[in-house]
């Protein structure tokens, strides 16, 4: 246990971090151990109303494959899968949304108000926020590329960023849900990591924070001692190239691109299994995860 | 078909009634047929864009009790009722909020944003605008009445009614599902028109709106001749007391009571199955249903 | 008459054209008959209270000729002009302005009043609104082409928009007669067309409506299916050259440029001897009048 | 000729006055001689530019009987007073109003801008700034008194000062001519010193400043040293039962009453025939006149 | 040394104290070794910027008894006291107000904002912010009480709080230097405890903390255990009569007994000889000091 | 002795000049006689309190150069210059502070208020309003420029002109000492003439007036009649190269340009020693001293 002589050297060691990123906009995209782990889910609570509480704006993105995948079996409907991308025929949406907005959406929305914060939840549909368009699947076979249309999966056309602001303005946390609209206003499952992105972009934020599973980006996935804790937007890329980053971290990495393309000052790929690691991440000098700049 | 002559004079016809609603804030009940039937669904939208068109503070509060039957019997779960309450343990509040927020609020929000509003759409979660407690089912056995515990059911402990303000003023129309918060954050599923009618208490409404399936209130259900179009408060109890009103109506009537008693100016019970009725009961000199006033 | 049915349907087919023009300034300049008959001039104060009360704000420009004319005989003056310009002497100025200021447009205002608006009269003098100069008459004799001073006759200078928008600001609305005042606080009997023109241009106006006792434009007067119901600036330009456009319709065609040129959106000669013109214009698929546009 | 030395001292001088009015509201009944006489009508111009720019707020209250009279000789109606009230039939009404309005008014307002202000002209009409009620003129005849109705003659029934102080707001100096609107739109003729007692009752103005034709009050008349400089409303009342104020002089101290009744915090008769009257007045430690405070 | 998991955890530890004094006004009377001890002194700004920066908004008042001792030996001066009253000449207040003002002020109106915040160093002078009267040292002899003139000493007769909160509203720490100024303009030296204690009142902060050479209020000084850690205003004046609470330690009462009377909601005595005593007492479960209530 | 009309006279003499400056910032450099004459100070705080009623912002910087000799004298400390600049070690730089914070900038703010002002003392540490650096003696020998370290004397970095504004926009007057802050907190003396142009050009004043010793720029100092009333930065330039313009007042100029070049308006050197020369410059047609401008 600490001293209280041990809390205030510990508060004073944050503060030229939290002097750093008050009044800043910070994107959080929330997913994975992160937000199945009843502890962890705690601790990410807690982590945001700090940040809240010292002065940051943070805005939050959120995930929930694992709990529509959950409740599409409980409702007798198997999830395939083209290209990694969920088939979502009408049906399907329906059950999306009714997971994303109806459960995933409003438990944060709820944890964060129980921690003392007034958070409000918000779909791509409230006000228009996440205007979408139909993403088609890319299946390759035979050295040919096709495009498959799998139903309402969409990728972002436009966000509507000034319904975000009046909210931070009121001193309101805007927790997003990753359905998008389009327009004739069907719904659109979209990738949580590139609605944080584009969302970060738009709100020219400090820094998207996606929370994952992983440590970050090694240059050898073997050796821990190649670990990447910086790196720049064209290294990425190459690195994209050159096939160092491959697999299951593109998407995080092409997500961590865009929202610098778009206007994000910063970005990073860190470790949601760690406890506090949003804290640990902008709090102390070591930081966590792999960063992402221009 | 109305000839351009037609449509200035309706216009000017219902001039004195844009001037009484000018700025006054408005809470409508939406429910019943008015939601289930598309036809309905699609003029109630028109009414309400109209509505913000005109400078008035529409708020809207649905139910939504079709739809979670329909989902519940989906996952095979039966809906069970304890003196017309819905028993709902906690898998079935689950679904309860999923319907209601993922799948009713959503869609209300998305239809009046395509109909060029800036619809939000918010549950008792959010920014813990509903806080709630739980509340029993009154079960009258052999003369004597039991409270029974009937799970996540609740009623309004108090509105947060700043929430709503902050949307208002900000130019969006706020759309509120009926899921209370409790003490310890644990959802409750709470009578529509019981919210609605709070809502409009603490926003000291103009008028709370119940949409409903009936023409309004008759002296004699058998006798069209014996309409009432309007009551006071005082005679409204003395008409439950000797049983002139009964049966589902009480609580429609209770809720406008209580807006009233709240806070609220007026009040009126119209027939949501009449297109157009929120037009009619608010901009053409007969208005529609019964309306009650202190 | 209507039935409450009539009533809803015809206020949804307004409905798109409310909304377009929600927020925007129209530029109402008021003469001719339908400032001159009662039944008018009372439809006209309806569909201006219509207007405001619909969030649009409207500006009205008035003119008052034969309200000049006829006071100008009741003190034993002739009314003499040249090339079509009241010549003006000071004399006369002090009649014009007591008619303009003092009669016309204090009778507008207290008609809008009564209408349930907040209107305010203002004349070029008022925060020195309208900014004129000297216009001298162009007499054509013998192939040549005189300036003839004809006293306090003036053309616009400058417009202060700031103090119409101050006005509109707080929910006024501004009634402006058309007098100007020179560099030494000299008056200047401003033609009204032109007042509007200007006062259009400087306040960016979404719309110039010029109420006139004609139908419109007609490729040949005499043929009624040549009417034109919109052209583009560069078409009415050409128009005068190729002397379609002539004699009284000249001033108007240019008024209208000029608001285009100084930063009005669009404009529209529009026939005042309908009853409800502006709402015909604005609220009705049809639209009625010449458009002419950018 | 003063040397620089000599007007940085009187400025010196003013400003313990300057300071106490800083940012307070005089209204100023303007009429007499000070209206009349080009010499001084040019020096209360400047004497109200200066009050203005030292940061007092004044707001003007015009009358204009004489121009009433001359204007009416001219269209050869004859001026008929009974018990000192002009009796105001239809014509005469128009012809008070576009004298008042579109004359008198329109000269100051631009005698006002020219000095340098932006001034904006009011009459009761503008957002029905006066609300008038009849008044029947008393007569009296062989000791009974009789109410005869004279037409267009009113009093203030109610001023609606937001209007007035929206302008000031905005840095204009309302320039008020004093005919009011009644209930159904007519126009009265109101004595101009009651209302700008009124207005300066509803406007709680630091003070009340009548412009008269005379010093002041005296004790006696014939008597030079029994001037009169400081009394009370108590003092004025009592004064008036004893004769000692009488003829002309009563409806000026009782518009003063009225003023300080109605919340005004000072008034002051003074003499308007003395060039800079309002800046001795308000700018130097004599004063001048008679003040008549609570 | 602190692993980055600590630094986590101690953040969280302190959330819920952030967010008690979240936009609260907390009032530090500045002096003692934590003045004088360069790495104490250095911690205290430390502890006033993090205060800062977590939304609190922290008002200084400072002593500098030591200083002004120091710079009067400097010029040959003596220092003399009458009941622990500085004797205070006009010579000895110009020195009083040159350290006080001109050094110590400004030297920790430097250090914060060094530490990255923006403090502007007030005295009671600006703005006449502390408004001061003459206090007389009471000289007991003989059983009798004497009044003494000493010169510029003086008491609180008002604070401008309003120059305060202007201060604090745009972002500034304000730090105040406790000198009053008299109706004459003449300056006089005042305890700062009491200084704070007013400024507290007027400010209705939530805490007035003073930071002291001791640990708190004992009821036996000599029995360690019997420290008292909270206490009631109500029983802190039983125990001054009592003679439990004696000595020194009387002003800093009944500073804390002052700032409740005029307003504060709380007061702390706390040991300013701690390390980041102002963190230990706002930020850990223990506090530290002596807290007194109303 | 002056008549009331004579008040009223000039009170419109001045009003045109008082017209010009209405909503303008002016920066005075307080110094030389104008600053330790008693009666001239009085004058002087009579002057800017005029400044302010009439709606001018002034700002003032002070200098406080015989203060300092005079008290280092009484501590014992020699002046010793280089250059002209005052050699200052850290000892005399705490004592430049006090002297210039704590007593003469705190006797002129104490003055300002007492004459009904609401002035505040700020010194370059406020807020870091005066972000400076070193500055290095220039020493001429044997034809050989050498610069020498002469401690803590300083020139400007850069003026944080937000701090003044947020002042000035809450009404109150800053006045400032030229105390300097290096970017490691060290204090810096810094010459008023520059401070006061830095802050006049950071703040684009519309005019800087220096208070000085002399009447101004003559052409031939001997002969009166070359008195220069005006003259353009470039004309300035050219006469210090032809050393027309000499000596102490090369750095006088030198200012003014400064102003001139980084945002200022105007300038003017005029003449402190004439009672109420801010007056005379601002109000009177003839000005006084020498105007430079661009």
């Amino acid at each position: 246990m600490f001293s209280p002589q041990d809390t205030a050297d510990i508060l004073i060691e944050a503060l030229p971090y939290i002097q750093k990123f008050s009044g800043k906009t910070i994107v959080i995209k929330y997913g994975g151990n992160a937000m199945t782990t009843p502890e962890l889910k705690a601790k990410v609570m807690q982590d945001i109303t700090l940040m809240k509480f010292v002065g940051i704006h943070p805005v939050i993105v959120h995930g929930g494959g694992p709990d529509i995948t959950g409740f599409l079996k409980k409702v007798g409907k198997k999830s395939e899968f083209v290209s990694g991308l969920r088939v979502t025929d009408e049906e399907t949406m329906e059950i999306v949304e009714m997971v994303l907005i109806g459960k995933v959406n409003s438990e944060i929305v709820n944890l964060l108000n129980r921690s003392g914060n007034r958070a409000i939840g918000l779909s791509g549909k409230d006000a228009s926020l996440i205007q979408a368009k139909k993403k088609l699947a890319e299946v390759h076979d035979n050295g040919k590329t096709e495009k498959v249309d799998i139903g309402h999966v969409g990728e972002v056309a436009k966000i509507r960023e000034e319904v975000v602001n009046d909210l931070i303005e009121q001193g309101y946390i805007p927790v997003i849900a990753p359905v998008g609209v389009g327009e004739d206003g069907e719904a659109y499952n979209i990738n949580a990591d590139y609605v944080a992105a584009e969302v970060a972009g738009a709100l020219n934020a400090e820094k998207l924070l996606l929370l994952t599973d992983v440590e970050g980006i090694y240059r050898d996935f073997e050796d821990k001692s190649s670990f990447i804790s910086s790196l720049t937007g064209k290294e990425a890329r190459q690195y994209i190239e050159d096939g160092i980053i491959a697999g299951g971290m593109i998407p995080k990495v092409e997500s961590c691109l865009t929202a610098l393309d778009e206007g994000a000052h910063k970005t990073a790929i860190i470790d949601g299994r760690l406890p506090h690691s949003l804290l640990l991440e902008l709090f102390t000098s070591q930081g966590i995860g792999t960063e992402i700049v221009k």
